[in-house]
């Protein structure tokens, strides 16, 4: 087994959302054309997020008609899991580089990102979700949180809610997030909002489960535009691998460090403060996190400072417990086993 | 499935030379302390092959006992599977970067290699293979070859052998070998020798099904002193494969071009030239080639620019043909079907 090979719970590939809206997404073509002839650019780089790999080749033929003969267009095949999984590779060797279907993690002029939104209708599902939603005459305070393929009907979302009597609680989270209301798999910073309640509106349950897990005190409603389903959701069978895995933690002698080399995944103080900290522990870099390129190492457990996401979603396909870092400061010994929490990144890359 | 998780006929990871060997293998851990000593280094890279990664902790243990208390050490977490196979990505942010296992591809001060040599005897196995060659006194003429990790008795197989009467070509072979007799899975340039029989010394399968391929017409004898077996090499499986895959993608409109960006296994006027030749060709590029990261790619058939053993051994295993530079351009009709050959390196990076 390794990261690519199998769905984890909540994974978008499994939503189909590319699959059924993609034919009207905007490319962005013309931004793309500009800058190959502002930068006289033989090379164009192009990154889509698995879900959207296979419409590469048709965005390419759509370039190649607009761009010069001598311009080579390269596809990304490195797996993409957000904006903080850039292809660097890619992005140094071409003259124009595209991130597709991510918002901006920061400002960069070394990036053309073409987020893309979603057409799907979404007051229906919200509709369906007031049922679930603690009414409004009783607790009208409310999250909304949204990922970046919805942030085009964000104030549609809003506008709907409060015609039905809610008080609407939104905020743009931090630096790491670029709009209002949007949520990472890392980061849900923007649901930090005084109500009880929170309504996610978006595909799959990848987003929603970190969400509940980063805020276990709220009512966490999913509206799922995409499958056209209405779930709560349900932390308690993550949180018990969570304290499974912490468990089993304890009793390890040798502890690899992981140090996640992708851009946007790298938190290289956290991982030298646990070095410093213990004599058993070994720094091992890597870009994919899998369960594969673990095994060869002989250890007892590893804690992760990279994608705190391979670590909940993933963890129990891995041979020995996988930890963030504040798990593994359960582990050995340093907090106690009530400050469990979710592991959330912050900075930019 | 993965290139990770599923082992392919003759890996090297199969042998157990590792296991058997390691602890009396010299890991030149004084020629790494004076390179730090040299550079007031403070970080330290270490990359090990697969089979070799579980000795990673213990090395680094005893490092830390030779270098400065303030010295980080890392270990690299990526795929290796050669000396063409470097961690980029650690060498250029550490100060002294190993690689252990593979002898130098190329001359630079980036890398120290530490070819690691295998202590198990190769008479006895040798010996024993004098029934599978042809008798001396019939077909004197015999090529030896052998990999890195037995380089160091080279020598003494030639006496072996010349003392039983035969008469032992050699060659270095080219660029990309460092060694006299030496074979790499993509290079059999060694072999060139005129001699219709070839004796392969060394450990599993892997090379010596490389070797057969590319020279067909010569009777390949495998004496393993790890697993202690004398076989002879048989390609017919393999051969096989590779004609259905080329028939199987006779029909492909929409091609996939794989570069791999692996510091030594990228093919770009390859590439470009196969991109240019035809309108329906992608450039996709890619370091670890697995099916995983393909499968998202909606393409008729690939043609791998890359590794040329990943096509080869791992190819039934991708959703669609997959096929060398050569193999490919038998399938579009540029050369005919007799044509086909095992595809080799040459060039160093």
């Amino acid at each position: 087994m390794s990261q690519e090979s199998e769905y984890s719970e909540g994974d978008l590939r499994n939503t189909g959302m590319s699959l059924k809206h993609d034919r009207e997404w905007d490319y962005e073509l013309e931004r793309i054309v500009e800058a190959v002839e502002e930068k006289d650019a033989k090379k164009i780089g192009l990154q889509f997020p698995e879900g959207l790999k296979r419409r590469g080749p048709k965005v390419a033929d759509d370039l190649r008609e607009l761009v010069p003969e001598d311009v080579t267009i390269m596809l990304s095949g490195q797996p993409c899991y957000g904006a903080c999984d850039l292809d660097t590779y890619l992005m140094k060797r071409t003259d124009v580089f595209v991130h597709f279907g991510h918002s901006p993690m920061k400002d960069t002029d070394k990036v053309i990102y073409v987020p893309l939104f979603s057409n799907v209708e979404v007051t229906p599902i919200i509709e369906e979700a007031l049922e679930t939603l603690e009414p409004a005459e009783e607790t009208p305070e409310v999250g909304l949180v949204t990922t970046a393929q919805h942030m085009n009907r964000f104030e549609e979302m809003r506008d709907f809610l409060e015609d039905r009597g809610y008080d609407v609680k939104t905020r743009r989270g931090d630096d790491r997030l670029t709009h209002e209301g949007q949520v990472l798999g890392c980061n849900y910073a923007s649901a930090d909002v005084p109500a009880d309640q929170v309504l996610y509106v978006g595909g799959g349950k990848f987003h929603p489960l970190g969400l509940a897990m980063e805020h276990p005190d709220k009512h966490v409603v999913i509206a799922d535009p995409v499958n056209n389903v209405v779930t709560v959701a349900d932390t308690e069978k993550f949180m018990k691998q969570r304290y499974g895995a912490v468990h089993r933690a304890m009793d390890a002698e040798k502890w690899g460090v992981i140090f996640c080399t992708k851009i946007g995944q790298g938190r290289w103080e956290k991982a030298q403060e646990i070095l410093e900290d213990n004599d058993d522990a070994y720094l091992i870099t890597m870009d994919e996190v899998t369960p594969d390129r673990l095994r060869n190492f002989d250890m007892d457990a590893f804690v992760n400072t990279g994608c705190p996401r391979i670590t909940t979603d993933d963890g129990p396909r891995f041979h020995k417990p996988m930890l963030t870092p504040g798990e593994y400061e359960i582990a050995v010994g340093n907090e106690p086993l009530e400050n469990l929490e979710f592991d959330t990144f912050h900075g930019t890359w």
